[in-house]
Order: structure tokens, then sequence, then C-alpha cells
């Protein structure tokens, strides 16, 4: 039995940890889910490494929306130098899944975006812990989680 | 009994410090408080780390007002990142609790921000210690500190 | 037997994996490779740690290739930040293998690139392996990889 | 017997280093100096990491000027990043005394800043050890070194 | 018998490396020299670390010549950064030598710059493992490497 950890926040405004979990379950079997909510997104990396460390689970998803602001996007940075050590100080990948405000044009494609970039960041996990070469047989193909793939590079021979 | 570490500083304008200590007194009992001031905000990081370690805090809450000119920003990083990187090496939280000279109109409404800031995230520190359940309630609903909140996004289904 | 890790992404628009697979074999014997893909780039420096630690690696080669915008410059940095990181901590080399979408003028192009990025660095990361007398040979040389040799500079005497 | 460290270097264009030994002992007994002087100011964290852990410091003070450019900025924040993970590593402060050649109008402003920020935070790595209940008496005072203090934020109410 | 490291590059347009070899040939005896040459300037900070650690070094060199383009820089940093890392984590100095291609009007002055910073630095490598006190001496005198020295500041009394 593997555990999955899923790390949000009250700053997000929309409820990404549900729709990981819900994916998740969707997804497949074998696994049990933790989840620790903090309060902003610069507060997911330490609960990273105690999902990790003292709840024994042996992969994260960490959600969050930083605002549209040049501090959020700094902030954002922060939380994402920290959760990069902290995969590295254990040993374990966490997913991050970001979605920025400005990244829609309103709240409707906001939450939209949100809803299924966190679900398609769950299978990623999901492959990651039980079936890593699907993964490789997606290598190089410009896969993007949220909105459309990018597609690999057209060449011309 | 539970230990919560406050540090805070010299240089910012408000005694951030106090309102936070006043906020957790009455927002429930079970905890001592150990308090370590410094002068400025890069010396938050380590201030905390001796709080944890030294002073066995359970948590920890960082309280600074970094000032309006870009080399103050760039200094606030450097500061985010080593309490980011303190909570790693230590697994406990540390709540951030900065406020920038230009978030707010007036000296008045700084001292408010200031204030309210410190005390919100008092209330999470409790919470995170005490009652993680009531984080996880609100997970996704656009919570702020301070200013008013943004709210959960607007969906039309 | 030495082990050459590769860790690649989905993200990229092409199978630079590949393209460094094929170069090792067609450069020399001595070695077996073992390959990680992960979603993004920034989930790269965990999968190289995991290489180094987890499947004993003596070297290892990152290959990703960051999107055109100012969001993708950030996450290249941060994912640089970790491979670096990851480096001390193992006391092993990991050869970053980056291609930035916008550093090619056409997709052709980008194919191009990023194959023979690719290629170069896998020699770089046998060399590094088996002959490191070869790099000292051409230290200060100006060598480039994927685009032409910068080439010493031209002195006046 | 208390040690303070004093690094500087021969970067800087003010000898800092004497100004912060000469203000503690006109502070204060009870410690002995240990000073290490090393090129630029990017050597400053390993040379505080040296002080603190091969001559025993039980605080240091770390002293610099770095240039007006872009690029003195850049590598301003490297060292200081180096700083605040040398205290985390060591649980020890260093208290950073950074004057930047642009913040003063004219060379014997420079000089007379360089002087006075020496001073000022040789007493605060004095009270760190000595009194830090006079720091916390201080807490949200505004205070500044080198020129006037900011002063607390005054309130309407 | 002490050991000095120099690791240097491919990527950089001149054999720096060398240079710094010949001056610390010059300046003493007492110590012999281990070289490590890497690709480019990100793959220093681990050769550094190996340097000291697989190699026995008291001190090392790292050199370097980033190009004059955005991007360069962002390498150029977290090079640093990895640099400062690798010092901290190994208590050993590493004296970064870099120079930008952007900081010579043409190809002659930048072959001199290279040449005469790598040979200045090699100086410093060698004060600082045999005769620290002539820093000490030097501390706030405003020393530059490879230009002409900024000097003290002139004060007005």
């Amino acid at each position: 039995m593997k555990t999955i950890g899923i790390a949000d926040t009250t700053f997000a405004r929309y409820d990404m940890g549900a729709s990981a979990i819900d994916e998740l379950n969707r997804t497949g079997t074998g696994f049990r889910i933790v989840r620790s909510t903090v309060p902003g997104f610069k507060d997911l990396p330490v609960a990273c490494k105690k999902l990790i460390e003292e709840q024994h689970c042996d992969i994260c998803i960490a959600l969050a929306m930083p605002g549209p602001k040049e501090k959020d996007k700094m902030c954002a940075h922060e939380a994402s130098t920290g959760l990069i050590q902290c995969q590295l100080l254990t040993n374990t990948h966490i997913l991050e899944v970001f979605v920025h405000e400005d990244e829609a044009k309103d709240e409707a494609e906001l939450a939209y975006l949100a809803d299924m970039r966190a679900r398609e960041h769950a299978i990623n996990a999901y492959d990651l812990l039980f079936r890593p070469e699907r993964l490789t047989r997606n290598a190089g193909k410009g896969l993007r989680q949220g909105f459309r793939d990018a597609g690999p590079v057209r060449q011309t021979k």
C-alpha cells in the first residue's frame, strides 16, 4: 500500500486538492491519501516535508494558485525553490501544480484550468508511482497540463 | 504544553510581535510563547532556527516590515528563502508575516495592516498546531490576511 | 562497468533522451544506461538524485526544453539551481542539456538544435567519465554545444 | 569569554572592520575578537563559517561595500543568500553590514555611512550576545543603521 | 605540502587555468596543483566539490568566461550560488574568477583581462593559504582584480 500526500492552501481560490483526490480515486487503487492544508503556498515545502517524513508519503502533489502581482511571482519562485529542495532532501517526487491567476482570461476559465491541471498532475503522480514506463513512452511529446498539449516539434526531413 | 516562537525586528515600524502575542492569548491556551527580537528581517531565519532548536518551539511566527525600495524587495526575497530553508531543516512551520511598506496608502493604514495581518496569522499558527482540520475546511476559499479575502472563484456551470 | 543516467521530460517537444542514448552507444562501451522520464523539467533534480542514489549512476544527463515565456525562464532557473544542488549533495556530475524554445528560428531548427546539443553533451558525459584529459586539452577553446563553437579569443601580440 | 568574528574584504573602499572593532571595544568587555579578511564579498560566507566552526566565534559581523553596477547587486544578493545559509547551518547570528556605493552622494558621505553602519551593527552584535532584552525593548521602533532611524509609524487613533 | 585545485571550462574563450597555474608557480612553493576541466561554468561547483573531497584540495580557483546575453548572466548567477554553497559544505575557500565577455571592449582586451584576473586571484589564493595577514593589511583598500584598483574612499576631514 503506497501513500500519496496532498498539500494545498486556504489562499487558493479553487479547491484544487479536492480535484486531485477525486481524480486519483478514479485512476486506480493501491494507495491511501493524506492531506495537509496550509495558509499560503510558501508553507507548502515544509508541509510536503512533513507529509513525506512524518506521514510516510511516497509522493506528494503540491497545489496552489499564486496571484497576478509581481510580488506573487516572487513568492511562487520561493515556494518552487523550496519544493525542489524538499525533493532533494527526501529523494521523493513532489509534483508542483501551480495555477497563476493571470493564466486565465476570466474566473470561469481559472476554475476550469485549476481543476484540469490538478487532475492531469494527479495522473502523473499515479504514473510516477505505479507505471513509470507510461511517462517514458511519452518522452519528448510536448505534453501540457490544463491547456492543450504543445505536441512534438514538426520536422521537415 | 506546546511552545510558540515569535521572531520580530527593531527595523519594523510597528510592534507586530505584540499584536501576534495578544491575539494568541485571546485565541486559546495550552502553549507558552518565546520571543526573539533581531535587528533586521534578514536575521529572522537563524532567529527562528534557534527558537526551534534551542528553545524547542513547535511553530514560529516571523514578523517583519520591508521598506518600499527595490533593494528592500531583494532583501525580503533573501529572508523568505532562508525561512523556507529553515523550515525544511527543522520540519517545523514558520508563518512568514511580512508587510511591505508600499502595500498601504498611508501610515495609519500601514499600522492597521501590520496589526491585522499579525493577528490573522497568529490564529493560523494556532490552527496549524491545535486544529489543522479547520484549515482543510477552508481549502481553496481564497483567504487573505490583513486585507479582505479574495474569496473562491465564481463559476458559471 | 559504469552507469549513465538519462533524465528527460514529457514536456519537451523533441525526444532528446533518445538522441543522447544513441550518441552514447556510438561513442564507446563500458557503461549501461538507466532512463527516468518525468512530467516537467522542475522534476529533473530529484529524478537525477534518485538515479544517482537508487540506481547508482556515476554521471547523469538532464535533458529539457523550456518554453519561450518569462515564466518558463524562471522555472528553468529553479530547475538549474536544483540540478547544481543535487550535484553538490552527491559529488556527481549532471550535465544540463536545456534547449530554450526561443533559441531557434523555427521548429526544424529547434529539432536540429535539440538533437545536436543532446549528442554533443552525451560525448561530454562520456569524456568526464572515461577520458577527462580530453576536456583539459580543450580548456579555454570556446566550445559550444548545438550551435557553432565560439572559438578562442583572437589576440594581437 | 565570548568570541566575536569580524569578516571583511580588500574590495571595500573603507576599513569597516576597523570601525566595528573600535566600537566593540568601546561598548563592553567579556569577549575577544578574531578577524578574517578575504578578497571580495562573495568570499564572506565561508570566511564566517570558518570563523564559527574553526575559531569558535559565537557571533560574526560580515562587512562589505558592493559597487554600484547591476552586476554588483547580483553578487551582493549571492553573498547575502550565502550568509543566511551559513547562519542556518551553524545556528549562529551573522550581522550583514553591507554599504552599497550608490547609497551615498559622494565619497565623504560614503565613508561616513560605512563607519556609522559598522559601528551601529557592532552594538547590535554586542546586544545579541550580551543583552538581547535591549533589542526586544526596541521591537517595531523603525531603527536604521548608518542613516537616521525611520521611527515607528504615526497612528491616528 | 598544500594542494590547490584549478577548475576551468572548455566554454571559456581563453585558457585562464593556464594563467593561474603559471602565476602560482611564480609566486611560491609548498603546494601541488590538481586541475579539473569541465564543459561549462555550471559544472564548476561539483568539480570543485570533487577537487576538495576526492583530491583533498585546501583551496580552489574556479575560472570561467560567461557570455554577454541575459541567459548567460542567469547561468553565471546559478554557478556563483553553487560555488558559495560548495564552500559552506566544505569549509574551504573557492575563489571565483569570472570574466564576463561584455566587460571588455574587444577580444584583445578580453584576453588581457582574463589573463590578469586569473593571475591576481592566483596570488589571492596563495595569500589565503600561506600569508592571510597580507590580506588583512589591505582591508578596505578598494582592491580590484584585472582592471585598476578603485582605491580607498577619499575623505575630507
